[in-house]
């Protein structure tokens, strides 16, 4: 398990924070700080962007993992509301995911991240209580979603992935 | 002051939260409730849809508020991410904010709203500390920013406007 930073991060997507490296500019007179255009949300070919509300039961751990799935056409985000962390575990692009390249990292409450499309991922793993995030993804023709099994599923204990 | 609710705030936009009215139904094998797409994203023309986030300092109340902005070109929504409850005070779409039409909404912590395009308004009121809020506005080419002044600045006192 790693902290979720950009460039950690970066071969699988965006964190999505109100961080001092990126463009970030005062607004309305002072009384605000933009932290501007931080995710390539992707709507893909003939789709558009939509928003909807994750309420995702939190994860009981150890727990086992097998399941991944991908979105091929666009990319998803998630970002919470709830002011509580959650895990974010992923696979690069790739015909399956490969357990060898698994990755999981550990986002504080403050940090969304965007998935671009194609990367494999375990569905939403919320800690500490029941917890909504708000999701940017795609509407429009064309299947935009395939799921995976690993031959040996993995054993997710207390916030590592033991192989 | 009146509480916003998806009825209420329909000629300026939609409400961005978990409500039983809408579609929604369990996904992730029944741990999740999706929620979906609850707002009407609109990037316009030759635009794309950005997130950033605004770190918005919080309203000292009373105050007074004359200066309002709208996005002619594409709508803008405001996800609030640190746990308050914020103010949305808006004017319907015309060539000027009609203070006879003005409408101050109190949204909670778990409330968002889009605004949709050309939907006169004031700029963040963050209440009761700093506050993140996500944004979801137009990247693209124009003019998508208008301001106009009230000619006679209104009064607003602890979440009542006075006219």
């Amino acid at each position: 398990m790693e902290p979720l930073t950009a460039g950690a991060f970066a071969p699988f997507g965006q964190v999505i924070e109100a961080g001092q490296l990126g463009c970030h500019y005062p607004i309305n007179g002072g009384s605000c700080v933009r932290y501007h255009d931080l995710a390539r949300l992707d709507p893909g070919f003939g789709g558009e962007l939509i928003a909807s509300v994750f309420r995702a039961q939190p994860t009981a751990l150890p727990r086992s993992v097998a399941q991944f799935e991908r979105h091929p056409l666009a990319s998803q985000a998630f970002i919470p509301l709830s002011g509580r962390p959650f895990l974010v575990l992923v696979a690069p692009p790739a015909p399956r995911p490969d357990p060898q390249s698994l990755r999981l990292f550990l986002a504080d409450a403050s940090q969304g991240v965007n998935l671009d499309r194609a990367v494999w991922h375990h569905a939403l793993l919320a800690l500490e209580g029941v917890s909504d995030f708000l999701v940017l993804d795609r509407k429009g023709p064309g299947a935009n979603y395939d799921e995976a099994w690993l031959d040996q599923p993995l054993w997710l204990d207390a916030l590592e992935v033991v192989r």
